[in-house]
């Protein structure tokens, strides 16, 4: 039996990604598990494994499979093997412009990084992690050096582009100038109006144990199966694992705000659900792959916003609360739920906010990462000009960097370039919503009565099940028959917030 | 600056282990989080693992750095440095021996092995497991022959070799042998005894989350550090981690017997301690890996018999009870403890077994795995030739294979060689007992106050501190003055058990 180019070429690629999948868990084990001083060695390990992926994937033999797959025949005659051969050259053109050296250096300095920026944020200790940022930040310029500015771009871009592939930092802005706009018009009002939902249940404190059941519950209502995935506790929620089979998701508690945790695990259940949804025969290779960042935020935001902050998900989960949560939480109906979880109000904390004011969190975190970037601000600066944004966006005088530009993980990752994605995930998952509305009939009705299964199963077969086949443009006209608009979203957003803020 | 062999040979080991330090987390993780459908992909990531570390401490450049080592002047003139590039070379000739694909083989075979171990022993489901412990048989006689069978000896030595350098098959006979005769002799006798020690405290239920509480309490007490370590539940415990900065122990749980637990968590802290005390700066070199397994067990048998199941012990730990147990357990004096911490009975489990059965157990899987090593046993008649050895040793009736031939991880991890290590290890632990009461006045006394730490610290430094600068043998001559000798241990055994049982 011979193999062919394209077997051998899925093969080597599917064992390079294999590496990837490791060092995923210990990534994941240091966020959860790891014991505090195995911090140092936890480095070196991410190095070495980030070195030999690198090394597999970007080996002579790669280059030469690809060529011989992209001439033959049962490629060029199959969509779907293209599209993942043309896939694969886009990540080994891009692994083999970075050098082995740069690639371990990012991934000991941020492992090292992720752990003081967890110190620095708890002691609100901003200067504990600017050395730490400093050298993130000149290792990300020097990579966006590596992988080439592109034309009429800039050095932002080059980053931004291994999250959303051809994402650029003036197409974002022209999205986002006008969004902005609407929303600070929307927020104007809200101010000004006279009625509010009552904040009660945001203020009453439940024990963890409750809430950790309550999260459980929630993740496997909605279709996260515990089979093939976790729920565990880190500072900064995540959704990682090795595969489709093995996810690993995080979320926080506070006792005095269940919707915090609520919010947080439905989040990371859209994200946990799709990587759950991607065809485990693909393993490792770009049809077992997620598009991009913007189209897994877009199922995280769709679950967490189009699901869980509507009234009919409110009506199915309300008489479900007391059995986890005590007694105390049959005091509330599920209109009081319902505008809880709506509230709109400026806060500090991004994955705390409310969908009004979310976008505006990340239009800073794009101006600050482009201009950090970009070179035109020094770290040290960090805290001051953040702070002025949000006075600015939000009206809000930062009191401790701890909820100010400590609060994300992102950049102590090493991840620039990713925050938009944040927002075009919010655009895409209303534009879905709206298409999978129209395809399920009594979707919002089933939510009432627990029927979530429709809508993942209608996520699974047009979305997920896809892996990397179409980009998110195409992808998106493929389910909503349009491109990308921020209308949806407005849509979704006015027509929830005039009605409970009373605004004409 | 130039680098010397010695240093580049260290730099290179070092590296080459750390690959094997991310498959522990991995391996660990697996038994404690993985989610049940990881499975699959995740033997595929230990095979590759395996793979990779098995090239790294192969590759030519370390047989080239081995050689210019052990001519240079600063490893000859430097007994460590020697010690540390003789370990080297042992272990550089046996790896070198091994095929790369049988090494991925085994790891992938094992790695899916234990999985469905865990399952056939939860359903006592013994040819639910057969066809893996087939392979895992076959692939490890096939090892044997590939790193040779010694002068004299036989295949399962080629395999014990690996755990305690020069152990013969031959020899642990000569040693099991009279001390069986011994051990059945003192059994006769207990069994003829009129008074026992009350087993009312093992037959009282306590709640998990008391006795999860306890085993923290505990193992923190004894000197286990949990900023360098952590305590899970997994079906077998274990000790595993990365490094003497990130030990992974476990332990298990039942209600009925919070001795269970405790006389597992003590003896997992005792290797976890063990790893601990390892210096840090050798990580990855045989300066900062423990001397053998036999060596290894003497730290965990010594913690969990000599300590443990001690008088002192129990004075200091009774009146800590209540506080983690709640208040049942203040119903009991410290001696009811201490006599049913070292109540003498049969039993089907080895973990769970007392002092003087325990090296029974050890011998009957001894036997039996070397008869499967050798051929003369067939996988398939192991429950039946299990079961004969039980009735035979501890004259017990086996009424299924989960607490029979299915009880312990060892054989489905695809560890043939490492029994004997436990019975050697009871037999070091009292002889460094023996030595450590010696050297610490009030030793004893000591216990009963909570001071563990003198114990603790002459541990790490007359043994824990060499790493593997001496071999087991040495060792004991150096730290005891005496070659290893079963009379401390019976010593011991027989002080506690014949005035418990009133034996003349």
């Amino acid at each position: 039996m011979t193999t062919s180019p394209y077997e051998s070429l899925v093969h080597a690629i599917s064992d390079a990604s294999l590496i990837g999948a490791s060092a995923s868990i210990l990534s994941w084990d240091q966020e959860t598990m790891m014991p505090e001083q195995g911090v140092e060695l936890r480095s070196r390990q991410m190095a070495q494994l980030a070195r030999l992926s690198h090394e597999a994937l970007t080996k002579p033999a790669i280059g030469h499979l690809l060529s011989s797959s992209e001439s033959s025949a049962e490629v060029k005659e199959c969509p779907r093997r293209a599209a993942s051969v043309r896939e694969m050259r886009r990540d080994y053109e891009r692994s083999s412009k970075l050098p082995a050296r740069l690639v371990e250096q990012l991934a000991r300095v941020a492992s090292t990084a992720q752990h003081e920026w967890a110190i620095a944020r708890k002691n609100s200790d901003f200067k504990h992690f600017l050395p730490h940022l400093n050298q993130l930040v000149e290792l990300n310029r020097e990579q966006a050096d590596c992988l080439g500015i592109p034309e009429g771009g800039e050095r932002w871009d080059a980053l931004a582009d291994g999250y959303e592939p051809g994402c650029r930092a003036a197409h974002v802005e022209q999205v986002f100038l006008p969004l902005r706009v609407r929303l600070q018009k929307l927020l104007d009002e809200v101010r000004g109006s006279k009625v509010s939902p009552s904040d009660r249940f945001n203020q009453t404190k439940f024990a963890l144990e409750g809430q950790r059941s309550l999260m459980r519950f929630a993740a496997e209502s909605l279709g996260f199966d515990f089979a093939r995935g976790r729920l565990d506790e880190s500072s900064h929620p995540f959704c990682g694992g090795s595969h489709c089979r093995d996810v690993r998701m995080t979320t926080r508690y506070k006792e005095s705000c269940v919707n915090d945790a609520l919010g947080s695990t439905i989040h990371e259940s859209g994200h946990g659900m799709y990587e759950q949804g991607l065809p485990f025969q693909h393993f490792g290779t770009p049809l077992g792959q997620a598009v991009s960042l913007g189209i897994h935020e877009s199922q995280s935001r769709l679950w967490e916003n189009q699901v869980g902050r509507s009234e009919s998900f409110w009506r199915w989960i309300a008489p479900n609360l007391a059995s986890h949560l005590g007694n105390v939480a049959d005091g509330f109906s599920s209109a009081e739920l319902y505008g809880a979880a709506n509230l709109v109000e400026a806060g500090f904390i991004r994955v705390e906010s409310d969908e009004a004011t979310y976008n505006m969190h990340i239009m800073v975190r794009f101006e600050l990462e482009r201009a950090l970037i970009g070179g035109s601000l020094d770290p040290k600066d960090l805290p001051e000009v953040w702070n002025a944004k949000y006075k600015e966006y939000l009206g809000l005088t930062v009191p401790e960097d701890r909820v100010g530009c400590l609060q994300d993980v992102h950049w102590s990752m090493g991840a620039f370039g990713y925050f938009p994605t944040y927002t075009l995930g919010t655009l895409y998952a209303a534009q879905f919503f709206e298409a999978a509305r129209k395809a399920i009939p009594g979707l919002d009705e089933g939510f009432a009565k627990g029927e979530f299964k429709p809508l993942l199963v209608w996520l699974n077969e047009n979305i997920h099940v896809h892996g990397r086949q179409f980009l998110s443009g195409e992808l998106c006209e493929r389910v909503t028959g349009s491109p990308l608009s921020a209308e949806p979203f407005m849509r979704h957003l006015e027509g929830k917030i005039r009605p409970l803020y009373q605004l004409v």
